[in-house]
């Protein structure tokens, strides 16, 4: 069983790390157990959401030659630059998250985090700011590329393959929205834990 | 002069208003003056840059089709609507640093910020978070357009065009990335606006 002492990260504040591993973890001392358990599961619906979305909008992008009505003369999407950076961006963020739903799950009914406090807060913010941004940019790299064929002569020659495309787009900003909320979320959290966990903010 | 009771907003915790304008302001309280002062120098070195970059991206696109050599079957950059949603991204995020800019050197000198506390944060902090989205977009939605310009012939035709569109592209980004440096500081000040202001934290 990992406790808070599991991965130990080189820090210069050492009055944040548990001396013992059966020491009441730092961050629910800070808020009430169960607030931190109705956050925990707030935390875990994003991440679900982001996985669900992340996951279907990269199958969508590779499915488009095989459900849009094929023809050998057909595009294929991944002749398209921005169409790989689409797939690419959401099948890492689906990875993620899948990875945070285990983390979560874990949090929530073991009561500690998988890695110590401080390292969990931190890279939990951090890549949710990361795969937000990733998630974005690859969605407005893919609409302008969608919105480019439709003024070409491509979706009137094949309009399945733009459509699908599109849904590919919109799931793949759906997803955006819940790593964002993800995101404030565990900004939340690393505001909740510097305020007890850091010597220069008190 | 505008204190910090110059704008109130609607605030269901009255604990964080100053009673008397000439209270010392509640940030200051919380991170000692000298550091206060470098912390605000920070800000504003990288709300200039952010200007600058922005200020000189929007100009780069706008003149695009004066710059380049001319010939009336060019294209103009407002055909693109790429360009066009780069270009209002740009001189909405150097209006908006402009201002951000006046705030801060105000906030250096007389010492107090130009709304209220409470308002004054988390407005930084929401805008900066917006703006860094915005401008993102659209440097990866024109990124996109000037690919997919080149595959077809028009940067054969007017190189020019191309190059001069690059260029505003990469400003825009360097733009984004001093927007993005300004989001983290000013979420740094609301954490320790928080640590100070909120009871429901304490």
């Amino acid at each position: 069983m990992v406790r808070n002492n599991g991965i130990e990260s080189p820090s210069p504040r050492p009055r944040i790390h548990q001396t013992h591993p059966h020491d009441t973890p730092l961050f629910q001392s800070t808020v009430s157990q169960s607030n931190l358990r109705r956050f925990n599961y707030w935390i875990l619906i994003f991440r679900l959401s982001a996985f669900c979305f992340s996951l279907s909008a990269s199958v969508f992008i590779l499915t488009i030659n095989a459900a849009a009505a094929y023809s050998p003369d057909s595009p294929r999407w991944y002749r398209f630059g921005a169409f790989r950076f689409v797939f690419a961006a959401n099948a890492i963020a689906a990875v993620y998250s899948f990875f945070q739903i285990g983390a979560s799950v874990w949090e929530i009914y073991s009561g500690c985090t998988l890695f110590s406090e401080y390292s969990q807060v931190w890279f939990d913010f951090g890549h949710d700011q990361v795969f937000a941004y990733l998630l974005l940019s690859a969605g407005s790299a893919g609409t302008e590329l969608a919105r480019q064929l439709r003024e070409v002569d491509t979706c009137r020659a094949n309009n399945a393959f733009c459509i699908q495309s599109d849904v590919a787009l919109a799931l793949g900003f759906a997803g955006f929205l819940s790593v964002l909320i993800s995101c404030l979320l565990s900004g939340f959290r690393v505001v909740c834990f510097i305020i007890k966990g850091s010597r220069f903010l008190h």
